[in-house]
């Protein structure tokens, strides 16, 4: 199996005192050799004397060897474990927002069908969080956005509108599509498609990121089943 | 509701230019107002002349206002728009990896007791993806150790041995606690709990990081249910 499968980006998680300069220089470091880095993220923190973090970070346009050097050079640098690019892992990902009931049967439903893709070749993981509350809701709509990943989002209640709504838009503006179950409020007017099964809807979300699938959301705007 | 939870992060979420040199010089602007980097993702490319790429930024250490300042002083940056930190919005991550007929009965009961849990106040996401083999699932294994804010990883399935239970075992040197289906293979004595009941596993699963639950997976280690 090759490391690097949807992207050519090497990925290497390392430990690095917890200060503003080391991250500086280990960006400095990764431009020098040319490389754009695509992810810095902190996995976690390690308590001791000095703090430390523990870093993720993703690089395109460099090899992993002289990442590996270049990251070794830097003073503030401990411990180097070279990885695999977290899209190579986990792939697209759908994301299920809502009430707890209708998140679970959504689940099960673009669980099973990702299933299904997955054993032919795809990578597509399925993401939900149970919240409950306009603000809440649509805070999470808009945090999609920030989401690495994410390639459709499903909305899965029993009545959402208002801010709910207005986030869906900005979401759709960003290039991520929606599914909303059929349900009371003005969102099912804000969304790609609107579906009655959640099971369904699920499983009609993974069709729709999944290249092994034939199915068109561009040919299905505004339709409800 | 206030902007920030469960860190002091502000989130930022721009547009810059595709380029080495302009990663550098937003980390270094970052650096030199004495704020350490926590997440610097990637989260979609944006074709044109030149091409772009959509970024979101979390930055402990300094204020909103001065960081937006900062990155406006950049040349290559584009449209700013600001944002919630991620871990505010999805909170702690439950992993479910596995077979598709048990991940999604996993998540069924661990989608149930979040959404319970969520309701509380707390923020528990239920992360999943079905996979099927030894070298992916155990890559995957490996890969959760690379994901912020994962808490706990479910492994759900009918037979798992070999790599995986090698890479559960570097799972849990990194702090991450592994509950397992009880199935065939070497890796129930690998991991933390073993739970018969894929539901039940979900359930328990999101009990042992919930501040508002009182279940100590410590006191549970090596037990099966």
């Amino acid at each position: 199996m090759p490391r690097q499968r949807a992207t050519d980006a090497v990925a290497i998680r390392f430990d690095v005192v917890d200060r503003a300069e080391a991250i500086s220089a280990i960006t400095a470091a990764t431009a020098a050799l040319g490389g754009r880095i695509r992810t810095l993220a902190t996995v976690r923190p390690i308590d001791g004397t000095p703090p430390l973090v523990e870093i993720e970070l993703e690089v395109e346009g460099v090899g992993e060897d002289a990442l590996v050097a270049a990251l070794e050079a830097v003073d503030d640098v401990r411990t180097i474990h070279r990885t695999q690019a977290l899209g190579t892992i986990f792939g697209k990902r759908i994301i299920v927002v809502g009430g707890g009931a209708q998140v679970a049967q959504v689940a099960l439903g673009a669980v099973s069908e990702a299933d299904r893709h997955n054993l032919r070749g795809e990578r597509i993981s399925v993401d939900t969080i149970p919240l409950v509350g306009e603000p809440a809701i649509a805070a999470a709509v808009r945090a999609v956005a920030d989401l690495p990943r994410a390639r459709l989002l499903v909305l899965a209640g029993s009545i959402m509108g208002g801010d709910i709504s207005v986030a869906a838009e900005e979401l759709r503006a960003v290039g991520i599509p929606i599914i909303a179950l059929n349900m009371v409020g003005s969102i099912t007017d804000h969304v790609d498609l609107v579906v009655s099964d959640p099971v369904q809807a699920g499983t009609m979300a993974v069709m729709a990121v999944a290249d092994t699938a034939t199915f068109d959301l561009e040919r299905q705007r505004g339709r409800r089943y």
